[in-house]
């Protein structure tokens, strides 16, 4: 089987370092899954990872996959094959740049069956990721007549975190304000449900009072948590609760969180599978969630952006879209031409 | 009336800058309770108070206090004449080292009937600031059932707020483990009811090691917090709290926050108050129940040094003792000699 790969971190200005590498197909055992990958979805979290040292090469990346259940290991008690499945994994494991990837099942869901694979793996990473910042950092509640009245601002809500956030969130009850400054973006953040959008590049706390907003009851940053820092703080209320996904540039001043008995976390949704905490069952929760949402309509899929085959050139080509960071929603590649 | 305040910061090096003060004893209006002042109690946070620029002279300090209802305003609900408080107030005000305190009937309780003042006095900073980061910040249940198995690490187990924060931690279910270096500090958070004490001036980890604990769910660090920041993180679960509510003295990276998705709080037990949260009646509620508790025998107080009268002479060697940083529980003054 086919493998994109990489033996050592490259930038993208050196030239395209993906390499074609032949695995055999792996046997499942215990909870594992054998998946047939049918399409997989480049987040920035590839591009981060993709300059990091490599332990051991090659270096599979991907982090987003929908496809078929092949084979089932021992343990499996979920699934079977022929199950078309959606999940994002872990960077501890080979990723989903491959034709057959190897997944314990904990991390696996049922995929939406009113979705096409190029469709389901846009979900994933953001829906876990948009569901542990909204359910276990921020602690909303799962029934909606109970998250009334709060509110919440996403830092760039048309990205693929930010759009799956928003229509989590609105789902469940919430406020959503986000931030988007050109005229594609505020129309597919609105789209996802956004009930106010403002623009990042002005001030934010004026734009805000224009709707008769001070203060908001969550942040969630997606984008630039440096540039943002100080001013989600002036924006939060006393003791809300404020999430980043994008690591920091320069140490910070943790003071500035004292006066408002300010909560921060910096979420990172591989936290569960990296660590193997005892309710990694989670990532198989939430996604099945997210799934029958979808199935109901409830949930709308993020896919923007479709590119047929899996290649060196093609994943190279979606490192390139994703660092440009103008992307809406979400870019998927198929693994067949 | 006397009150003991100051016109401008001042260090104890510096010599003692209190002064006496004649005040009108003050009238209640509204939601207000005028208070006569038996006992106050000095914290930490007295100490960096006392150096921090004064907007209105005399600053009048003292967050502490237990006495007796001497007039309610006219929208009080909840007190009448001659009811038995504790409270601890907010910065913003004229603070208790007076012989009247005007205080808002929300950030006031009946104090424990079991206890003289010299005794209720010591609780209601340490108390609210140990049930905000408990049940605020780290969302522990108020069903000891559904915290058995959590654990929480406190550093600088034998202060005020680590002496109340043991005795609620453990009376809802938690596994505490306290640091504390000497034989009388070892012996006091014990007595608390820690169930581990480490020792804070070696490796926390090899000791809790030795315990055969590798991580903690929640840590509550109320000593040096850039000492600890790294500890902590190395210590606590994925997807842990950690709670401080001692100021930072540099800036930190919060990308250690990253790895295992932990969140951060910077505690502020007086961010209610000052910001007049439509929350803010949680004191009163905070209260009532540490006051029910201690009548229950549940829990104790945590005076363990007496001072006979507020003068100049007494507020300023207190504020010598808080800031050797020796202190074993609470130091209160009561107010006559």
């Amino acid at each position: 089987m086919k493998a994109i790969g990489f033996n050592a971190p490259f930038n993208l200005e050196d030239g395209n370092q993906f390499q074609e590498i032949e695995f055999n197909i792996p046997n499942p055992t215990r909870n594992q899954l054998l998946i047939k990958v049918q399409s997989i979805s480049v987040n920035p979290v590839d591009t981060k990872q993709r300059i990091l040292p490599v332990n051991h090469a090659p270096r599979i990346l991907g982090f987003d996959a929908a496809g078929i259940v092949e084979q089932v290991g021992e343990d499996v008690t979920m699934f079977e094959p022929g199950d078309y499945v959606f999940y994002s994994g872990s960077p501890n494991q080979h990723g989903s740049n491959e034709e057959y990837q190897l997944i314990e099942e904990e991390l696996v869901a049922k995929a939406p069956s009113n979705l096409k694979p190029e469709q389901a793996a846009s979900l994933p990473l953001t829906g876990l990721t948009a569901s542990e910042t909204l359910f276990d950092v921020f602690q909303i509640s799962h029934d909606p007549e109970k998250n009334k009245g709060k509110s919440l601002l996403i830092i760039n809500g048309a990205g693929g975190v930010g759009s799956i956030a928003t229509q989590i969130a609105k789902a469940h009850g919430l406020k959503v304000i986000t931030t988007a400054s050109r005229e594609e973006t505020i129309e597919w953040t609105k789209s996802m449900g956004a009930d106010i959008v403002i623009n990042h590049k002005e001030d934010l706390k004026t734009q805000l009072e224009h709707h008769d907003i001070n203060e908001v009851d969550y942040i969630f940053c997606t984008f630039d948590t440096d540039l943002y820092y100080e001013k989600m703080i002036e924006l939060i209320k006393p003791l809300g609760h404020i999430a980043t996904i994008v690591a920091f540039k320069e140490k910070q001043d943790l003071n500035l969180l004292k006066p408002n008995s300010v909560n921060f976390t910096h979420e990172f949704m591989f936290a569960r599978p990296v660590n193997r905490t005892n309710d990694m069952i989670k990532h198989h929760e939430y996604l099945k969630d997210i799934s029958e949402r979808v199935e109901r309509g409830q949930y709308h899929h993020t896919t923007t952006k479709v590119i047929n085959g899996l290649t060196t050139e093609t994943l190279y080509q979606a490192h390139q879209i994703l660092e440009s960071n103008t992307m809406i929603g979400k870019l998927v590649i198929n693994v067949e031409k």
